[in-house]
Formats: structure tokens, C-alpha cells, sequence
């Protein structure tokens, strides 16, 4: 392990991170708020970052473990520091609660224990609705995108931190792959910031909400959500922009490059758009008596579908009172999550594509033995490895959900209460499927113990796992 | 496709069913009930079965997805005969009803449709019970042990039917290994039987409750189950049984050829009991209060632990009222199930095994990329096609809980119901994890096409997916 390159990546990602919170800093000031919650942990984390990039590094060589652990020990640390402007103002004055609410920003998950929104000073909800699009696309990512880092090992990094079975590079080098993707997530959040200004919504909200939607986080600065802006035009724009969202943003980066035949070929967008619309339709046969007719009653499908297939988690009604059968379609829509490449969470739409393919292919192994079974891509053959690495992660994924509904139901929640916030948290959803932890609902009721545990399964869904079971690991830390 | 040969299995198979039923109808002629619900639909199996062997087969030779033809469509015809007499005697007058009842009891689940199992006539309270019998160890495999067959394809039509990952021959040839499993299910029920007769038992009752232990089913004579019979000894006898059919038939095996030492050193038994001793523990923590004591509640602990691990679903108590955690530990055991080679359902834990020594060695070689990791169990190398077909089964598994459950709850079910009673089926357990479907409850109130679709996800989970999924791949058919 390169100990001392190690800890000077960790010292950048805290000198970005105390840019970063820049942001809420000026508007804390702009609406002329105490600015010294902000303040203090955004000193805290740029001294603590130049303190760690001191030490000089004998070599920048980093391995595979390298990057995970840089990912996994940055994001707890970035977790640990942007906890600190909730319990200073006073906002969330238990750290626990304030840890769970950052690591929920961070992760983009969007599930919240603040229980009164309307007390919070501006300053700090601009921090907590920005910290979605920090971690929707990764820190690091953003890192690359701006360091001078050489090429050879940021690639480690880079497959740490992004979501999805196989992280195609761009282009040859990933600091310019890191570029070309922060400036395509930048212009969906600015177009998207201005098509919500243009629905009403004042600047600040606008600003604010198109972060949530770009990180797929969920969290609003309306206590009622996306309802409270009582605007179908503002909820046609979110169901759009979160679709948007949840597609792999190599295909925009197609588009930018004129290819965009290329990635309208794209096989998994094709089966993205697919489940949308087919689970929208299911669904409006269901809930049609509820809103009267077909039209509002697919406006509502299309926009809850949209919130939970992309992950983001904002809500319009509660669909913990829709029909039971829609409910498992969002359960299942949750599992599923975004497209690779995407900032969505889940277990990506890609991956249950190849499972689906090589469950396929094995049946077709079966009845003729002798024939040979290829698992294909957009005509190109997955490699056995990435086969074995998608079948894992998704044995580990149902595996973690059981542990994790346990764990939680320490707290005497029912049975789906436990089931669903588990899985809601390690797919970086938001709500669950009962009232209390639903559209509604929020997760303040919790003990610590609870919220610990979650934070825990946040984390654990947004970085997919391995970057925290390597820090977990005591074989990682041994000589 | 061999067509001839796989219907003259086919027609043995239904001779052998016809000739298994003989035993409720001497049960029927001796308590003087009326012989007939159970005697047509015997001599129909028995007719059906003459035709099936006449056309002479060209050649014997039968490939892998041939054994995985027989096996699923002579499970899906023995369960559709052995619901006439349910049928026939007025016991269950709705067809589905008798379908769902005859598949839970061959595939050993045991979850009822009877409202009243008083008005049973006794000759079919025979049949149901033994049902559990048949199916535990499968009827091709006492196919096998009695006729006649080569041994270059007995072995396909073994994999298919014996649960577990990794199939070994006791002895060389199939036909011994059938002998040798059966001799040992006869001897272990007889020897239940025994222990529950000196308890106090009719000999109808005690012989009907180790049949449906050995078959780690869960139907009983009494509509209270075990708790029935009001004896502390009964639940120790069937507590001890439910666990002894949950272990490897294999290593009873090994202890009768005074090979006892190899048995003790098996991984997989070592985990089983470290299992059952960790889960009984961990509950009876939370239920002392409720039995007023350790030791009582230790004996409902292990009693309950025993019957979901083993996926027999006797009951003595309603868990569904226990502490939340205590429920999840017990979801847990259901998604476990036995060991390899027993008669229990659910994942089976030398998979789980696999699927966790799997994790390690991938996190392993994260820590370490230039080590060499390999899954290893009973110190011999895991061959990687296991490994490969236990994540696929795993992740078919979690996938079909979540496709069953969004189906079971068309019926307006809740989350937790629709989601336990798909785990249950899956696993063949018998009881879910709410009132309706508990220990107390039952499947009655479901809907016709409910139960069709629990009857399929039974009979999925008894064969462990590949032979109905067979049935239902259109390239099957194809010439």
C-alpha cells in the first residue's frame, strides 16, 4: 500500500470538497445568515487536506486496493466533515442525525430526519440540497477533472467511485473522460435549473432542486416535496430531467461527438425506455379511480415510476396507499435502479441485463448441450469476468438487503418497514413503501443505532459495496 | 429428444405413484371409509402409466435435458393426479384447492387450503400427509432404487431431482445410491415414528407425523399442528427429526459404513449446528419474557428454529407475534433452508457457503491482486462451474421472491404478506411471517389465481428451478 500517495489523494479530495462548500458559504452570506457553520468545517477540512498533502510520496504508483480505499475512507471522511454545518447551526443537533442526513445527501439517497424543514437556515439547506450533486457523480471524479493526476492510476479510482458493471473510458485518458462527464452534468443541471425558473419556481429553488434531480437524490426544500409547488409543469419537468438523469451519460457524450445514432442503438436504454412506459401504463390501470381518468392518473404513474426507477425519491402523492401490485412495481423498479454510467443507484439496469442474459443463455445451455452460449452487449460479447463480477454484486446486493432489514428491525419495525428502508437505503432511493418511511414519512423516528446502521447501507449502495467491505476488511490493513 | 424413452419413464413414474396410493386406500378400507376418491384415481395413474411404457424405445440413451423433461413433467402430472382424491372425496371440492394442497405436500411445503381438517376423511388425511413422504426424497429417485435402469443416464434424472449444489455418488452406480438414500429416509421415519408413538401418539398419528417430518413437510393430522398434541417430549422428538432430515443424507451414509469420524469433520454440518445453536440462542433472548424463563423459551427457540431451517413448518407457537428481529432471523433460516442431500428446501446452505467463501476470496483478491484465491470446501477445491451455477441459482432465487411477491400481492395482499408467503413457497416452509399466513393461519382465503401461482412456485423451489424452467423455454420444443 502507498501509504503516503494515498493520504495525499485524500488531502485533495479535502481541499475540493472545502471549495465545494464555497457554495452554500456565499449564499449563507447572500441571505444573511450566520456563515460560521459553514465556515469552520470548510477551514477544518482545507487544513486537514493540506496537512495530508505534506508528506511527499516516494512514488504516485497506486494499485486496484489503492483506489478503493481512497474512495472508501475519503467518503467516509467527507461524510464525517459535511455532518458538522447541520450540528453547528443547530439544524440537526445530534451528530448522528446529522451524519445520516449527510451521508443520505452524499450518497444521493435523499431519505431525511429533519422533521422541520421550514426552521432551517437557507445556508444550510443549500449544503444539504447541493451535497447530491457532489456525490451524484463522485468527488473524485471531479478530482480528475481538475487535478493534474497521472493517467495510470486514476483509472482505479475512477472504476471506484462511478456506478456500473464495466466503466467504458470516453476517451483514451480518464482526466479528460472526467471532464467531458462534469461538463455534461453541469449543462443538464443549469438546463434543467432553467426550465424549473421558468415554471415559477424562484432562483434559489430552482438552482437547488435541479441538483437534487441531477445527483437522482431526492431531497427538496419544500417540505411537501415536488407537491408543495402544486405546478404540473414543475412535475412534467422533474419526471423528465430525472429520466434524463438516470441514463448513462456516455450516450450524451455520443450526442456531444455527433454520434448520436450510436447511442440511440444503445440496448440498454432501449429496455431503460421499455420498462418506463410499461411500468407507467401497469401502474395507471391501477391508480386510474384514484386521480380521475387516464391522463392525471399517468402523469402521477410516470413522474413516481420516474422518481424510483432513477432513485431520486422526490414525491407528488403517496403511493404507499396506491394498489399493492403497484407498490411491487416500485419495489422492483427500485431494485433496478438507473443505467450504468448513470447517477442513479440500484443494482443498475445494465446489470440485471446481463444476470437476464446469462440466466438465458445457461437454459439454452441446458436444452442443447453442445451448443456454445455467448452473453452479448450491443452485439459485443461480456466478458466472463464482468459475467462473474455482476453475479456477485447481486448475490451480495440480496444478501446485504436480508442483513440489513434485520439489523434495522432491532428498532421493532414491522416487516416491511425494515424490508423496504433497507432496501430503499442500499438502492439510494429515499422513501419505502409504508407510511411512515413513505413519500410523507421521513426516518427521524430511528434510534441512533437505527441510523447508524443505515448510513452504513447508504454508503455501502452508492460506492457499490467493495470500497467500504475493503476498508471492512482486516486483510486490507495487514503488512 | 428422446420422446419414447421419456414417456416410458414417464408411464414408470405414474406406476410407481399408483403404486404408492395403494397405502391411503388400505388406511381408507380400514377406518371403513368410502375407498373410491382414492382408488380411481389410482387405477387412472396405474392405466395411464401401462400406456405410457408400451411404445418400445429405439434407443435408452437419455442427455442432461432430457432428465430435466422427466423430471418436471412427471412432477407436474403426479401432482395433478394426486389432487383428484382431494377432489373426489369433497375434502377440497374446488380443483386449484386440491392442486394447491397435493403440490404443497409432494413438494413439501406445507402451507394448507384446509379450513377443516376435522371433516377430513382419514384415508385422505393418509394421502396428504404422505404426500410430504413421497416428494421429500423424490419419486424418481425411489424410481430409481427399485427398477431396473443403466446408470449412463439414471445420474441426469438423479441431479435433477436430489436438492443441493453438488450431487455426490455414494457408490458408483445410481441405482445403489437411491437404494442407500431411501433405506436411510425409511429407517430414520420409522425410528420417529417409534419415538412419537411412546409419547403417547395413535400409531396413525405418530406414522403420519414422521412421514411428513422425514419429508420436512409440515401438514398434520391436528388443525393446532404440534401444538396440538400438548406434550414438551413430542416437540423435542420432532425438533430433534426435523433436524436430522435437514443434514446431508450422505453422512448418515457415512456413519453406516463405520465411516463416522468423516462425517463429524463435513463443513457444512459444522455450520448447520453452529446455525441452529446461534439462532436459538439469539431468540430466546427475546421471547424469555413471553415463556416466563430461559429454558422454555429455549425449547420454542429451537423448536421454531428447527422447523424453518429444515423448511418443515410444523408450529407450536405464532412467531409472527415474536420481536421483529427475532422474525427476520427466522426469514433468514427460510431463505437458508437445510443442507445439501436432505429432504429441507430453501437456498440450502452448503450454497450459501459457496456464494460466502465466494465474497471472501473475491474481497481477497481486491486486498491482494496478484494472489491465487480459490473457494474451497471439506478441503477440496470448489470446481468453478459450482460456483458459477450456485450464483446463478442464487440470483435467480432472490429474483423470483421478488416477481412471485409482486404477483401474490394482485390479491391486495400487503408487502410483508405477499413477500413471505412468495419466500415460503420458494422454499417450501409452509408458514409466512403474518397473522393471516402464520402458524395459525393458512392459504384458503386466497385467490384461484393466488394459488396457481403459489402451486408454480412450489413446485420451482422443490426442484430448484431448471427442470419447470425447462418445461416452460419454447427451445425445449423445438425440433
Amino acid at each position: 500500500m502507498n501509504a503516503r500517495m494515498i493520504l495525499r489523494v485524500l488531502g485533495y479530495i479535502l481541499l475540493i470538497f472545502a471549495a465545494l462548500m464555497l457554495l452554500p458559504l456565499i449564499a449563507a452570506l447572500c441571505f444573511r445568515e450566520d456563515p460560521f457553520p459553514l465556515l469552520f468545517p470548510l477551514l477544518g477540512s482545507a487544513a486537514l487536506g493540506f496537512l495530508l498533502t505534506l508528506p511527499k510520496p516516494r512514488s504516485t504508483t497506486l494499485v486496484a486496493r489503492d483506489g478503493f480505499v481512497i474512495v472508501g475512507v475519503g467518503w467516509v471522511l467527507i461524510s464525517l466533515i459535511g455532518a458538522l454545518p447541520f450540528c453547528l447551526s443547530g439544524a440537526l443537533p445530534h451528530y448522528v442525525d446529522a451524519l445520516f442526513e449527510t451521508a443520505s445527501g452524499l450518497s444521493t439517497t435523499g431519505a431525511t430526519v429533519v422533521t422541520d424543514l421550514d426552521a432551517m437556515p437557507r445556508g444550510i439547506l443549500f449544503w444539504r440540497m447541493f451535497s447530491h450533486w457532489i456525490g451524484g457523480m463522485g468527488v473524485l471524479v471531479f478530482l480528475m477533472a481538475v487535478l493534474p493526476m497521472s493517467g495510470e492510476y486514476s483509472m482505479h479510482i475512477f472504476r471506484a467511485e462511478v456506478p456500473g458493471p464495466t466503466v467504458g473510458k470516453l476517451v483514451p485518458r480518464a482526466k479528460q473522460t472526467a471532464r467531458a462527464l462534469y461538463l455534461i452534468y453541469i449543462g443538464l443541471t443549469l438546463a434543467e435549473a432553467l426550465f424549473l425558473r421558468l415554471g415559477g419556481m424562484s432562483f434559489y429553488d430552482a438552482l437547488l432542486h435541479a441538483c437534487a434531480t441531477a445527483g437522482t437524490g431526492g431531497f427538496s426544500t419544500n417540505p411537501a416535496s415536488i407537491a408543495g409547488f402544486h405546478s404540473a409543469y414543475i412535475e412534467t419537468v422533474c419526471t423528465v430531467f430525472m429520466l434524463l438523469f438516470g441514463v448513462n451519460f456516455n450516450l450524451y457524450f455520443l450526442l456531444l461527438i455527433r454520434r448520436g445514432r450510436d447511442a440511440l442503438k444503445n440496448e440498454e436504454l432501449h429496455w431503460y425506455l421499455g420498462i418506463v412506459l410499461g411500468a407507467s401504463l401497469l401502474i395507471t390501470l391501477g391508480i386510474r379511480g384514484m386521480f380521475g381518468g387516464f391522463r392525471p392518473a399517468f402523469h402521477q404513474a410516470i413522474f413516481n415510476v420516474a422518481t424510483v426507477l432513477s432513485t431520486t425519491g422526490f414525491g407528488t402523492v403517496d403511493f404507499t396507499l396506491w394498489p399493492e401490485y403497484c407498490k411491487w412495481i416500485l419495489l422492483l423498479l427500485m431494485v433496478c435502479g438507473g443505467c450504468a454510467g448513470s447517477t442513479g443507484g440500484g443494482m443498475k439496469l445494465s446489470r440485471l441485463m446481463i444476470l437476464g442474459k446469462m440466466l438465458v443463455s445457461e437454459l439454452r445451455q441446458m436444452a442443447r448441450p453442445r451448443s456454445v452460449q455467448r452473453v452479448q452487449m450491443d452485439g459485443k460479447r461480456v466478458e466472463l469476468s464482468t459475467v462473474k463480477a455482476t453475479a456477485i454484486f447481486a448475490v451480495l446486493y440480496f444478501l446485504l438487503l436480508f442483513v440489513f432489514s434485520a439489523l434495522i428491525s432491532l428498532d421493532g419495525t414491522d416487516v416491511a418497514t425494515s424490508f423496504t428502508a433497507a432496501l430503499s437505503c442500499l438502492s439510494n432511493i429515499g422513501p419505502g413503501m409504508t407510511a411512515v418511511i413513505g413519500p410523507l414519512g421521513g426516518y427521524a423516528f430511528f434510534s441512533v443505532r437505527a441510523k447508524l446502521i443505515m448510513t452504513l447501507a447508504m454508503l455501502l449502495g452508492r460506492l457499490e459495496f467493495y470500497p467500504i467491505l475493503v476498508l471492512l476488511s482486516p486483510r486490507t490493513w495487514k503488512k
